[in-house]
């Protein structure tokens, strides 16, 4: 007889997932007595579920497997969706088991009582309860199958506790089902062969695993196809990227240079990738990307049948003209003793990458010149944090993508802007050990958001609006916050320190944190 | 010609709203452009959303009058749902802004779209969206009114972007509706009546205005009828307590308690209150904690007219036999030299508390000694936190409390677990020079949890459990997270060092964060 909690974890490992990232309370006690008995899936606690959802995205984009979270009834589940989030946008295959009342106390309206299943249904490909009916082990691992199955997403699975504490006879596993059959109708596979040939006109937005090593082949023979435009998203889940890797430019930020980049479209192929949509609309602006008679042909919308998807019509390709490798300029190199830039900031990470580091961006203002001056680093993993635009995701995603693959360094790139909502990462940083050197990118205000008010004229940059948007008076000092959680700190103003921080980082392991100063 | 946001503000202000918490974003600009130009209501920066909405609630809850939030997309209010629960737990007033996409962009699925309304629906008492078809002036004060009704509680109000830039015609106010009567039937007015006046078996379950000053006469006579047993709820809104004023206790937060405080109860009178439920269900105690047969008779849940609603039936009970007031002994002292422990901590917090203090209470497992030994400590009004039992509001909490009566002392006394959800509070305490003390109460780890591992047996306790409920290694320095933020710190270890912090910091204006160590 075992308990129903030790069950669940039975079905997420029957699933593949490795890893479970979490910050319990009283209704998942029962979890957290099974944890400490079984090897996997392991467990991982964080200081707030934001932390935990950032993590469980970061290892589900590494990792190759699902991933779970283990989470608090509503409140902390609703501590989770932000960032959750931007998880969906990624793709990312995450199972969220919510440890909920018992069966005969939620009845009474309790205080902790929430519905869970309307806050659970923004972010879930699809919500399961526990319930008598299926066995729990069964439960569990129908919700990692369906977190992995076409399209990847998000699975909650919530558990009375009564359920979780009740033991139960031990059953086989459930075997997983068929993977459900990429289905594009005949007519766009028609349509996307027809405009990938065409002499010009034709973009193609990537996205999936066209970005990773798997589909480089493919990645490599599209952008030389001379005829077409290939764009990955602004955000992309991920890309595998650098030194002898092709090379695929993000669409910008700002629609009005997104616009111009699609100017000349009037169709757009989509392999993996999401449509050409604007982060925001603005007053003086068009509210599209492209014109509202480009042709919009979706190949897959699925990251995982991305090369598959679009390898199976290269053939028809074969005529075309092929460009040469694109050759990259050198950045130019600022003196040791410049104060720090977002160029030279740029130049330097991407010199001093180490192969194989995983980059986690949330750089934002500060980081703009990065995509350029990285695009022949050693190669590397990116990954934009802000797959779903929900700031500050970076420093819990370094967490996962850290405990994924533990031979690989993780270099987290963070806006101190960003960093404030979820500082108490970095505790889960040194309690684990990490080797994530993270990088605060610190100009002391909330950069984007003063572009943005600049952009609506003098008269609104009033002072009332200015100190809105300003991370000081007091200065926060983020060597004495890192401290604080026990990661090891240095700061850097110049070129040079910064080299030097970098560097002894790279030459120890374990977490370490560098505040990079642009003021 | 006004924007839309400038109208929300005039709107909001309307309604009597003063304060407006905020973490914005792009959508949310226009706001902030308005927010620079009027005096009124006044933005208060977070670094989070999560504090933004403790903060809400403190000053609503302080306040007597409704406070509003603006709030970024679906992610930004997700951020803000936990604390939000709380506060609709508490029935605090406040209406949501939050900042969503201009329509023409908003059906194309741009990243950070989400179901907002579905998140909205879960706090929320009503969901207004800003349209064309009423002027904007009137849909926030409409929101505000509504907030503020009977039962009051959270209106979350969706503004598209493209309603928030466009310019209209000025308005005059809309005017603020009568309020809902209280229609109590007949028949329970009758039942409560009796069971006033019944010679014992009856509880009367007292929240709302009855435990605040206003309430305070009423509330004396009922706790001096020697027939009944008054109770607060474990969590109330607010209690205005102390030296002079009527004391009532709050029902146990471990069921078995509290089924032991209730045991011979035949019928709950509600005056303001909520139902007698315990707050988790446990595999071998009863779900109830009164039982079936027990009678609940519900005079009013609306915390705005318990006072009224009792005083209405008192005359009724006129015949009672009155009790004398309670004597309550003084806590022994200990030793300057004496460790910190909760005994001498509710002691010494007891003596040195300031009349008219307000004390914001998240102290949970390290304070339970608080509400004896400060029963007869100066008049000061206690919040507890964990209304709907979301960990981490207290720091957010005090933010609200302090700025809504800024004559007033904040002491927030904040579990050390609790305090790593929501840390970066303490910046808005310095940047707004809030006169708060906050003392960290520091045991390294989650004491309720390892309470409730504990009583899962011996068995249960394995180390790779007892690792998921601790806060080291490596530990936690509370000061140098403070001082990061820009809080003057202090250490106690001891009842003396206790005692000196204290007085220093009851001595100075502005912030100060004590780290109190209890190991």
């Amino acid at each position: 007889m075992t308990t129903g909690a030790q069950h669940i974890l039975t079905g997420l490992s029957d699933a593949g997932i490795e890893l479970i990232f979490t910050n319990p309370g009283t209704t998942e006690i029962y979890f957290v007595d099974a944890l400490g008995k079984v090897p996997i899936p392991r467990p991982v606690l964080t200081l707030t579920e934001a932390v935990a959802a950032g993590a469980a995205d970061g290892a589900a984009r590494i990792g190759g497997q699902p991933t779970a979270l283990l989470l608090h009834l509503g409140p902390g589940l609703a501590n989770a969706i932000a960032y959750l989030h931007n998880a969906k946008r990624a793709h990312s295959p995450i199972v969220v088991v919510v440890g909920d009342h018992s069966q005969g106390v939620a009845n009474q309206d309790p205080p902790l009582a929430s519905d869970i299943d309307s806050l659970a249904h923004t972010f879930s490909k699809a919500v399961i309860h526990v319930t008598q009916h299926e066995h729990p082990r069964h439960s569990a691992a129908r919700a990692g199958y369906i977190a992995v199955d076409a399209t990847p997403g998000i699975v909650t699975l919530i558990v009375p506790s009564d359920l979780s504490w009740s033991e139960t006879n031990d059953i086989p596993r459930l075997q997983r089902p068929p993977r459900t059959p990429l289905n594009t109708p005949e007519s766009t596979l028609e349509r996307a062969s027809a405009a990938l040939i065409e002499p010009d006109g034709t973009a193609v937005i990537v996205g999936g695993d066209l970005l990773r090593t798997e589909g480089q082949e493919t990645l490599e023979r599209l952008t030389r196809c001379q005829n077409l435009t290939v764009w990955a998203n602004t955000f992309p889940a991920r890309m595998d990227r650098g030194y002898g890797r092709p090379r695929v430019r993000r669409l910008p930020y700002l629609p009005e240079m997104a616009i111009a980049a699609l100017e000349n479209t009037r169709r757009v192929v989509i392999a993996g990738g999401a449509n050409p949509v604007p982060f925001f609309g603005y007053p003086h602006l068009p509210d599209r990307l492209v014109t509202e008679e480009c042709e919009i042909i979706t190949l897959t919308s699925d990251p995982s049948a991305a090369t598959s998807s679009i390898a199976a019509l290269m053939p028809n390709a074969e005529e075309l003209t092929l460009l040469g490798s694109t050759h990259i300029e050198p950045a130019t190199k600022d003196d040791d003793n410049a104060a720090l830039n977002p160029a030279n900031f740029a130049s330097v990470v991407a010199e001093l990458l180490p192969a194989d580091t995983i980059v986690v961006d949330e750089s934002n203002t500060l980081g703009l010149n990065l995509e350029e001056a990285t695009a022949n680093a050693a190669a590397h993993t990116w990954l934009p944090a802000l797959t779903g635009g929900a700031i500050g995701h970076g420093l819990g995603m370094a967490i996962g993508a850290a405990l994924a693959d533990p031979e690989r360094r993780v270099l987290a790139l963070i806006a101190d802007g960003s960093s404030l909502y979820t500082p108490q990462a970095l505790w889960t940083h040194a309690s684990e050990t990490l080797n994530i050197t993270t990088v605060i990118l610190s100009n002391r205000s909330y950069g984007i958001l003063n572009f943005e008010l600049h952009r609506l004229g003098s008269e609104a940059e009033t002072e009332g609006a200015k100190r809105l948007l300003s991370l000081s008076p007091p200065s926060i000092d983020h060597i004495r916050l890192a401290t604080g959680f026990g990661v090891p700190v240095a700061r850097a103003t110049t070129v040079g320190e910064l080299i030097d921080a970098l560097t002894s980082a790279w030459l120890s392991r374990g977490p370490s944190l560098i505040e990079a100063e642009f003021f």
